[in-house]
């Protein structure tokens, strides 16, 4: 079964490892394809990083840093400290390992390979069995309105430790930015859609605003399941919460559903809520959407499993 | 004293540091200014890699590997390990550290800055007091023909191990190479001039190759002296001993000696050569040189300070 699941870093790497982890519980076995938000993506020390598809890179060939939730496991800091030495910007932490990727990465796009075409060799090389798909060969920079004026994502959500209320979003670029024809096929072809726990603004939000994404999502057959990023009100992990707040929302199980249903009309099929969310399930229906109530925290590998298995099931039940 | 060194890497390397060491001893102190070969210079995951030019820098801040001769002391390896499974080469092995410096180099590279600004900047950050100089801006690639044909210089050097024997040495665009308006200037204002006992070859001879380089040097104020690369007729690192006899020379101190005095007519003042070799001096004082002998197996760091003011003692003497 064709299994897309739209990304960002963290939490669409998880539902995205849960998804590869259930193909042994599910007959047919989901055929996993992620595609993966690069709105964040940087330029740094002259290489592009793509923290989104590398942070699911790194979760699905099980190499990924469980503690710091970024970068790879076992990792040593030697280029870093030399590059410091140099003078060069040390704000954004890369490992050795990690500058690995980063350099093969760059070396292949300089010889004109695209970003997607380097991704699959990537996916191919570490083992991975599943597709990684960028959003878009284009590049498209999510940027962020704060006080003081706008700023690129990673100076906000790095730099500045994601401290800022955000007042304003954009994606420079993404007017002539186009989704990947591996992305528009995907989705065509998907059996189950499923939107990652990842923020609706800047990581799920970043890919629905390509042109031509809401269009092919909204001819899709497939069901579309979101998961609400949010638990009890709160993002697991980054500023989804208070931007939920700032951009004028509601902080909860409800905003999710309002921002998905008010801002993509008719596009959501179904939404998951954490069981502490549960009371918000009525008011949920209520503007259309199926819910399901499930344990969405995945601390353990385990834990993504089970998620993934009643995401989609859920799906399941949406679909036909 | 403004002394500039020719140099390769591994003895340049030492030499040179020698020079920068020896100022304590000397007044007025020598103002170091080495040229170095960039005819090793390969590209490598997309960065370019400089291994002579590393060489020296690292040797004159002190983070050589000596045990190596070649890259960082307390090195890791990771970035090397990740590109592996991505598939990279790993015949060239760089370690993390040495990755720091191509990244920064390749980086400043491609704003557009040239190798000579790049160089001066990891010079000054790394706290050397001598200036680096690339032989040139322009690309000049090294190729040697062995029996099965024409090989880059690091094929031929590191992947197989220097063993093939050299019939024949180019230096691919060399003809629309130029040295660098600093290294004519150095030349031109050099007090004392040193060829390093690096290969006459592949790295004294890239050098001597670039167009205009052997005029500049002949029409310098400054003495010139060579220090024998060959001790008993065995290069103390690498195939120089081997070249001089498979393209047609002797591999010995006087073997030098008549290469130089040969191939650059006049250029030369004086040569040192090891003690073991001192049977060779008054033949080589015979081709018009004049001849120090020395210890000049440089295995500790007070070998080349020693050496250095030798050498130094020596062009004084042949100075004015």
């Amino acid at each position: 079964m064709r299994v897309v699941v739209l990304a960002g870093g963290y939490g669409g790497a998880k539902l995205s490892h849960g998804v590869a982890l259930a193909a042994e519980a599910r007959e047919p076995a989901p055929e996993l394809t992620v595609i993966v938000n690069t709105g964040d993506d940087l330029e740094l020390h002259g290489l592009l990083v793509c923290p989104d598809l590398d942070t699911v890179l790194y979760t699905l060939a099980g190499l990924a840093n469980e503690e710091t939730g970024w970068g790879v496991r076992d990792e040593t800091w030697s280029a870093a400290e030399m590059l410091a030495r140099y003078g060069a910007p040390t704000w954004f932490r890369l490992g050795d390992r990690d500058f690995g990727t980063h350099i093969m990465r760059m070396h292949r796009l300089r010889t004109g390979a695209r970003l997607t075409t380097v991704e699959a060799e990537l996916v191919e090389a570490l083992g991975v069995r599943a597709r990684l798909l960028p959003m878009s060969d284009d590049r498209v920079r999510t940027e962020l309105r704060i006080d003081e004026g706008w700023l690129a994502f990673q100076d906000y959500f790095v730099r500045r430790h994601h401290e800022d209320a955000v007042h304003e979003i954009r994606f420079t670029g993404i007017d002539s930015a186009r989704p990947t024809p591996e992305v528009l096929a995907a989705i065509a072809d998907a059996e189950r859609i499923l939107f990652a726990p990842s923020n609706p603004f800047v990581s799920i939000g970043t890919i629905l605003a390509l042109p031509g994404v809401v269009e092919a999502l909204a001819a899709a057959r497939a069901p579309i399941v979101a998961v609400s990023p949010l638990i009890g009100g709160a993002a697991v992990r980054g500023p989804a919460d208070r931007m939920f707040v700032s951009l004028g929302g509601e902080a909860s199980a409800l905003g999710v559903g309002r921002h998905y249903v008010e801002r993509y009309p008719g596009l959501l099929d179904g939404l998951v809520i954490d069981e502490v969310d549960a009371g918000q399930a009525d008011a949920l229906r209520a503007l259309g959407l199926a819910v399901r109530v499930a344990p969405t925290l995945m601390l353990t590998t385990e834990h993504r499993r089970r998620l993934a298995l009643e995401v989609l099931a859920f799906a399941d039940s949406l679909s036909g």
